[in-house]
């Protein structure tokens, strides 16, 4: 029997199987392979030297008042007329003595808490897309009903512990869409929720919401992270009004504040991995500061959203070499600051194709490489996040399962060596009915939900259907399994009741 | 600007930038990834003490009459009834002496050679399918038209610098198959040749084509290896004659054997990850001795090919979770016996879609992090082995070049740091007209062949085509393309006149 002829050889098949139940959790990994490097020491310490450089002496331009005023009280020298502001080392320096390095994220019950820091290792699906795409129905702008599937779809995944805004709810009115964003996590999930930063009213707006939800007042909230948001600086070198509104007020009220630039080499940052490495570290540290001087001791995590750009269009790229190098030595910059951290992977392929499938997994492999504690983007991202696919979504999750499955350890005692079980086989047999083979079938080997291991006539029979397109089909299935967690009325009735009121009063419209 | 906004901005285009000439050289790659480990040192010890135990206590059926007249020889208990053969652990760690850790494998030309053992890595293509696929004609039996098409394809990539039978061209009769496709390989690439061990009457005329070809008399081509073939033993502990003839043929030429027992955990080895461990360890050990034996110091690899089965089927399943673990324990078996290893992804999809890309990607993850020199059936492999996709090879082949990549060494000297850069830049600017990115633009970044990075409006415009429907093109472009090696007429002539002589002859049928 040689590597291809298994086919020729019967099996003795398995029919009567049970349906295997693995107790692999999921939601709570930690990355066990060994990190990568790209940088020696001495180039990472170049790196940071070479970023504490740019903030003291070129500086960085800071568009909100308050966030300047945070700065100029700490002892960095503030120019009001360009709004630059030049960070000493010494700042930075604090700033990183208080952040913590680990924290818990809360949910609303007590599985759903997800822990960042160390070797803790969690995915989450791809977010912030104006478009939606599936299948039947073809490319569009995404809406509540989408929103809201997303969510319940989501809800099912172990593999997904954090909730993601994945499209743009564009029928929502922009000033209330925070309101029934927020409103929609918190009664068709537990899972942790996601606020995007576009100003104070709505940020307060949804950690009302929360508090509301999660049964907290404003004391214990304040020492109970349990939202998450992601900061994009303006590269290079400027933290816009939300993104600092942002920043300050995720840490005055003690939640999760991500900083991630969004440094695509060859276009808002240097060509050079390095360089670009070295703009995205001094404008994450700026904001890293800014969280810090609000309230030192906030929960923050260092983000490193770096690849390169097609230089022929300007087009963002993911997968390629450069980002997956990019990751690895943010990696090695993170721990070089002592922070837990957030990396991503991502697509531009514009379908839900073997190119998307190909830089998303591509990405994640560098992403697990660099031991990034909250890989993002992780399922569903195409077009550089412009679009968000339903196959795709439910494609990357057996990706994301098989990569779990890997971060779980192997036990090898004097049973699992198996000399026993090979006594018992003789030569060229096989070992199907081995008691050793009987004792553990149900449950040895990861059963994947998309992957289709028939044969190709039991396959072409079948219809001869792509991955794909049986990803669509099980979409459907997954929403229609949707089972929500147990609600309290008197919640749902004050969490209700807010937002009625909220809207009567325009609800809030985002900061510019 | 945000992770999802870039498509608002105006990028300021550079359709005048010159295809880039990147100078990596993909056919000679050091794996400068960390390796990872599944099992503990002590728990890789008793792996190999328990396969220890198997070959001396209950022993491996050798079906080769003069295979065990070498293992009496050596000392070996031999049973001629069973035809069992019991090693003792000193004849193990003889062999394992005298196995060379690394060597050069020869191609026809200088830059054609490929190193084997220490970080040195390499990848082949699927190989060994009956059957092939393509977009337009589906499914189909190979044929000799399809065995010529591939060489010339393959012969244009640098990233697969070993040939390798990719299709049974079963238009061709099997007694002369061997003069057909060696006479093709040598004629069209001046890379690699692969020879099945399909008995010693074709390994012979293979050897002596060779010969012919590189111009090497029978002492010099003993001193160089110039060919490699695969192994696989009948798991469980078993050598069938066609595989013993094969270790003691290549060995006594000097010629690589790579000694890969195909052990599908659950089927023919132990269900679990050490049990499979185990028994692929005590046959590979087996052929090893084998090989050392017929020839102390003869090339050879240490191979492993584990993965599970499906459970329900029987069918052999490869991306999985057991199979990465299990490809990183056996990185870690090799080490441990100082052997340079061959390592394998592959796919068991039906398709050339999602699946099948996840399946080969997650399975190349478990390679390269598990530490293989040869990683084999990267390109083009479905349904487990029994079709090759033209479409998927060019697919694989794109992600295969990002790894090559990523492997490459990052410069961060004082202008890569890039402080000039990012002080030339304002804030809010951008780096495309910066001096730093003007030097570099035309080659900083991977070029992809396949991945389309043009927005969603122009994909649409061009036809909304896939990365495998692109594919489909790229292959027919690149089999256009195909630019033989020179070669000497004279050798021609020597190389034809010879299987003329050998198909008068009736060629050789494959020993059973």
């Amino acid at each position: 029997m040689t590597e291809t002829e298994h086919s020729t050889r019967p099996h003795r098949r398995r029919r009567d199987a049970p349906a295997a139940v693995r107790a692999i959790d999921y939601a709570h990994l930690a990355n066990r392979l060994p990190r990568a490097e790209v940088f020696s020491a001495d180039r990472i310490a170049a790196i940071h030297e070479t970023a504490l450089r740019v903030l003291e002496e070129l500086g960085i331009r800071v568009l909100l008042p308050e966030a300047r005023d945070l700065y100029r009280a700490a002892g960095a020298p503030v120019d009001e007329d360009s709004q630059m502001v030049r960070i000493g080392r010494d700042i930075v320096a604090e700033a990183l003595r208080t952040v913590p390095a680990r924290f818990t994220l809360h949910g609303g019950a007590p599985g759903r808490d997800i822990e960042i820091g160390g070797d803790a290792l969690f995915f989450t699906a791809g977010a912030g897309c104006p478009n939606i795409t599936d299948l039947d129905r073809g490319r569009r702008p995404g809406t509540m009903a989408d929103f809201t599937d997303f969510i319940k779809v989501q809800h099912g995944f172990d593999i997904l512990p954090k909730l993601t805004a994945w499209v743009e709810p564009q029928d929502v009115p922009i000033a209330v869409r925070h309101l029934e964003t927020t409103r929609a996590q918190l009664l068709l999930s537990d899972k942790v929720p996601f606020v995007f930063a576009r100003g104070q009213g709505q940020v307060e707006d949804c950690f009302a919401m929360i508090r509301i939800a999660r049964g907290l007042d404003e004391a214990s909230f304040r020492d109970r992270p349990s939202t998450l948001t992601i900061i994009n600086t303006n590269s290079p070198r400027q933290i816009d009004k939300p993104m600092a509104r942002g920043i300050i007020d995720f840490a005055l009220w003690g939640q999760v504040c991500v900083v991630s630039p969004f440094c695509l080499a060859g276009a808002m940052a240097p060509i050079t991995i390095a360089g670009a490495l070295t703009l995205s570290h001094a404008e994450c540290l700026a904001g890293i500061v800014l969280g810090q001087l609000a309230r030192p001791g906030a929960p923050m995590m260092y983000g490193a959203f770096s690849s390169n750009v097609d230089m022929r269009s300007g087009a963002p790229a993911f997968g390629t070499p450069e980002h997956i190098k990019t990751n690895i030595a943010a990696g090695q910059l993170a721990r070089h600051v002592g922070m837990p951290w957030r990396v991503s992977t991502g697509s531009a392929s514009n379908a839900p194709d073997v190119q998307g499938a190909q830089e998303t997994l591509l990405g994640l492999w560098g992403a697990l490489l660099a031991g990034g504690n909250m890989v993002t983007h992780a399922a569903g991202w195409l077009e550089g996040g412009l679009t968000i696919s339903q196959e795709k979504f439910i494609t990357d999750i057996e990706a994301l399962q098989v990569v779990a499955e890997v971060m779980q350890p192997v036990a090898c005692g004097p049973d699992e060596l198996g000399f026993k079980a090979i006594a018992e086989v003789q030569p060229g047999g096989h070992f199907f009915a081995a008691r050793q083979t009987m004792e553990r079938y149900a449950t040895a080997f990861y059963e994947p939900f998309v992957w289709d291991w028939s044969n190709f006539g039991q396959w072409a029979e079948a219809g001869s259907r792509t991955a794909t397109e049986r990803a669509r089909d099980i979409w459907h299935q997954r929403l229609a399994a949707y089972a929500p967690p147990p609600v309290d009325p008197g919640m749902r009735e004050n969490l209700d009741d807010f937002e009625a009121r909220r809207r009567s009063e325009g609800g809030a419209p985002p900061l510019d």
